[in-house]
């Protein structure tokens, strides 16, 4: 079993290669077009846990897929991502000021130039995965361009933010917040590790043991979302807590109480772990991963 | 050379063939997210003129491309010229409206969903043109991904409503405006024409060709747009006109004149119409469309 630190660590070494592959990619020019630019590149070049393109490249270690391919592909769901988190944030959705533990972007910006920012970085985002550069075979480039479009889209991604949206009007029951959150944050989540497998041509077994994976992490990951929004402390964080409360959402904590979601949180973690049994000690880093997901405190 | 009335036929045709390819690819079901799929078939189901599917597919026909895959091209590039309008349409961009006729997106939903219904329409375009029903060769799937995000992005559609948006600061000049241009409006229609020849595998000449055509009808596109936005009646626009009178905005009208603007449309028309010779008779309904944008009054 992989130490904390080993992963932390390695989090860290893939976050920079990350922000390494984004810088070489969101290139700045000399037209005056260059403002959308800035905003992209303030939008995703600012930190973040770098989580789903993390999961990109060790899913992709998996089936030794060539590393700067990964890093294509991991760049790719971080610009889906980042544009999501600018959409989000806009008066008209969210109305969020801090992000990441800096000012968001269409503050920074304006709210045009955000919503743009946003729409360039999932267009680039598609761009990247379309490239011979990404995968030599093509139909392994337009699987991942189709796998990341129907997790973004309104099957997937958008139409979770959708429904979040609504949320107020409905009062939402476990069942339906699970669905919600499986959509919204779930999706990007599981594409993430099935591109990894995608790129190295796994077999139907893998690959269904990879989502189940991811599935249960995503949802580890939303229920410690919603233990943050009620417990964390908001400069730690680097966003706006008590959200969900002040706004008095439907979530998974308040269906559950703290305890039990805590509770809950750890069973899928511990269920994610079981599904990489068949991938060994390869596996190590995205079971240290599992642990990470419900023990982070931002 | 074709009759203006069969042309208004063709268009006719096509529109309704694309409209019904678009209706069967936007489909909606029973979740609450399904207010984003009906903000979405709201944007794109209702009118327009087609100008860019109708490229696609009369491109496509030059190289013998099976009409149904052309048709899926054509629904894709007017799903991302849909979701540019309903996000050029916000409060925070352009403040819009009228659209086609009919009131915009984001009064008749709210911003929120049409921010997310312009997303999830750009998204669903890289879904279609990446599906194998789109074309059986997977690396003319990733071109054609690649190509149609490069014009959309951030050095396309995307970089020249950033210019567009930063204009009134700037006092852009006939160089800069006709770059802006280019950009904002020209690449999706170039892109439009050459997908038609990335299907068909066409040889670098005639791709070459038809790019040019393509950029020629671009600028008499937009320059006509000009011309009806001081000439032309709102009611039969169907949006609103004294738009870029109003806001100060230099344009090729601006900065030519009524009727050296209206000259310099008819050059570009007759430029691309001389474009099409290598292609002969199996263009003429390309040519009779450079003519119709000249002269329409919508």
């Amino acid at each position: 079993m992989m130490q904390h630190e080993d992963l932390l660590a390695e989090l860290a070494h893939s976050a920079e290669a990350v922000t390494g592959s984004l810088e070489a990619m969101l290139v700045e020019t000399d037209g005056h077009e260059n403002r959308v630019m800035e905003a992209m590149r303030y939008a995703s070049l600012g930190g973040g846990k770098r989580v789903r393109p993390f999961l990109v490249c060790a899913a992709a270690a998996l089936f030794d897929v060539d590393r700067s391919c990964a890093l294509r592909a991991a760049a790719a769901v971080e610009m889906i991502h980042c544009y999501s988190l600018v959409h989000d944030d806009l008066p008209a959705m969210d109305d969020d000021e801090l992000r990441r533990g800096q000012t968001t972007c269409h503050i920074v910006f304006d709210e045009a130039t955000a919503i743009l920012a946003g729409d360039a970085l999932l267009t680039k985002a598609f761009e990247v995965l379309a490239d011979p550069k990404t995968h030599a075979d093509p139909s392994v480039r337009s699987e991942l361009v189709a796998a990341f479009a129907r997790a973004s889209g309104h099957e997937g991604m958008v139409g979770g933010q959708m429904i979040d949206l609504c949320a107020n009007e409905y009062e939402l029951d476990l069942a339906q917040i699970t669905r919600l959150q499986r959509m919204k944050t779930g999706a990007l989540i599981s594409v993430s590790c099935d591109s990894g497998a995608l790129m190295g041509k796994a077999t139907k077994k893998s690959r269904h043991h990879l989502l189940r994976y991811a599935q249960d992490i995503g949802l580890a990951f939303q229920i410690t979302d919603d233990l943050l929004d009620v417990t964390g402390d908001e400069a730690e964080v680097g966003k706006k807590t008590q959200k969900d409360a002040d706004a008095g959402k439907a979530t998974f904590v308040t269906l559950l109480g703290v305890d039990k979601a805590r509770e809950r949180a750890h069973v899928h973690c511990q269920r994610a772990q079981e599904h990489l049994a068949i991938f060994g000690e390869k596996a190590d880093s995205l079971r240290a991963l599992a642990t990470f997901i419900v023990e982070r405190r931002s």
